[in-house]
């Protein structure tokens, strides 16, 4: 395999680039008027389960942005219907489950994740896109905090009422929950690189909700052994959190070669929470993207400038695209940054 | 007026205290029998509207807690009525307003407040519990960028989108509205003084979701001006906001004598942040009052210990009660901090 464009790998690895790489979390989806069409044919699910139309879906950003990296199509629920969970992802709500897991009996009840057994259809995506990409592919999955949120919770939530309180009532089973998360995680992230893919995002999104003192108690272990457990597969590793800058130093420690940030801490604050030798991707607030084209340059510029000589810096929201986005926006914003910049000038 | 107890005065002074002061946001709420079956009969507005059952209402849980300190039993939204605004307080989503406030036009139409005229039952209920309290009142009102939020969106929102893209889009509009706003609570903050109120909460809520540079763009000017009219008051000023620990630096330099904190950054990081010559006020993670005594127990303990010795320190959750906490819990945390906290020993 050789990739035409490997600068998104290069600044992971903290290597000169020629050009600040960019891709953007949530690259694919509703702002694209061709996603839009797709889905009046199909649900999300489907798309990820049809390995051609899957890998067109995300392709498409790739060529109609110019951005540096592909990241595939799919959710972080995806690994949690084999392991026996029943989910709908719903429209403007996020994933529900009928029966949260909330007793050791519900969470002994969770199957060991067989991702080429069980998951056949994101492994096939994963080769057909390898094939045709010029650019990196980016294999993902939820991580275990998140993902037992929405286990826990049954709904998305603002509180996490019901998983800070199985938390903190029941962490044996709170610990053998994450366990076996991390195993479908680890495993599900396994599978992905044997497939193919050059790197892989965590996306531990919500676990902000948290303080360092429950991070460290009940998720940094968790979050250790999964760093530990790909480590050898030798590829970049982003691990990302929102509204978690006060958890930046602890999200270090767990692992990862690069750290991504929301837009609310500053690069130049956040580096200084995780130290050397680690990269940063991030971190415009997606909002930014429905402001004037003058107002957004400013911003996308001042993040280069505020960055400007280090390596590893990848450019990427600081969330997910949202779905009424300007296509255009996204656009000059991968024009902006790469006329702009890059660590060797 | 003599309080018999001035504790949590004495801490927003940072003069020594024999133990240190505890009170909670939303105190007064569903969490209590006696609110759930009032609000059977009345709304929430209802009751701000009726002086003896808003005083009621806001007196109950200092005796059935022993904090030492009330709050005015309202609601940020509160002033928005007379100064134009149409809104509903939905259970179980919050603030919806059916026509948003978007345009120049829609500003330009806010009607000055004038509290004695257009609130007389706050301040009514305000000089009936100053007369009745042992302990201080607090008087309240919200962020300037918080009570925008709600105008702008129409409803609460995670992404802030709206008003985001009007903020960066139309700053001449956002500027006047933030004005008008600022102007409103000044005055509603000055009435609440001038009726009885012993202290000042500023409850920016929802300010974390904006980055240092928005903040200190878009906010800070209006902050700034809102400290600096009600300082001759001569009362202490809690400024709060939630998740907003990347924020802190900013959120002092506007003002207020006391910085109120949610319960993700560690108290002795925020005095970091915040520097000498302020009170911290927090923060304790609201759903841990769920969790077992010996668990709640510990981290009252650590929150404690870890400022031990330090003055300035109001014990508060880092967000309000919840509508499902246990009231035991909320009592045995006051007894324990009234066991343990103090400066002197």
């Amino acid at each position: 395999m050789s990739l035409k464009n490997d600068r998104f790998l290069r600044a992971c690895r903290l290597e000169p680039v020629d050009r600040t790489p960019v891709w953007f979390m949530r690259q694919a989806g509703r702002y694209q008027a061709e996603y839009r069409s797709l889905r009046e044919r199909y649900t999300l699910l489907e798309i990820c389960r049809e390995p051609e139309l899957c890998a067109q879906v995300t392709a498409l950003p790739v060529r109609q942005l110019g951005v540096d990296a592909a990241i595939l199509f799919s959710d972080i629920m995806v690994p949690l219907g084999p392991m026996g969970i029943d989910y709908e992802l719903k429209e403007n709500v996020g994933p529900v489950i009928e029966n949260p897991v909330r007793t050791l009996r519900d969470v002994q009840a969770l199957r060991p994740l067989e991702p080429a057994e069980d998951l056949p259809y994101v492994l096939e995506t994963i080769r057909l896109l390898v094939r045709e990409l010029d650019v990196p592919l980016i294999g993902f999955a939820g991580g275990p905090f998140t993902l037992a949120s929405y286990l826990i919770e049954g709904k998305p939530t603002r509180t996490f009422i019901e998983t800070k309180t199985l938390m903190y009532s029941e962490p044996t089973v709170w610990h053998q929950l994450l366990q076996r998360l991390t195993d479908g995680v680890v495993r599900h992230l396994r599978a992905q690189v044997e497939a193919g893919a050059h790197a892989l995002q965590i996306f531990d999104s919500w676990v902000g909700a948290l303080d360092p003192w429950d991070y460290r108690t009940y998720v940094l272990p968790h979050m250790r052994r999964l760093f530990a457990q790909t480590a050898d597969l030798g590829v970049p590793r982003i691990h990302f959190g929102v509204g978690a800058g006060h958890l930046l130093p602890l999200m270090r420690e767990a692992g990862g070669e690069v750290i991504g940030v929301d837009w609310r801490v500053p690069l130049p604050v956040a580096w200084e929470q995780v130290g050397e030798g680690v990269g940063l991707q991030g971190n415009l607030d997606p909002v930014l993207l429905f402001s004037p084209e003058e107002t957004l340059k400013a911003r996308v510029g001042a993040i280069l400038e505020s960055v400007r000589g280090r390596r590893g810096h990848i450019f990427n929201l600081g969330h997910g695209v949202l779905p009424k986005t300007p296509p255009d926006a996204l656009k000059r914003v991968v024009e902006w940054v790469h006329q702009r910049g890059g660590d060797e000038r």
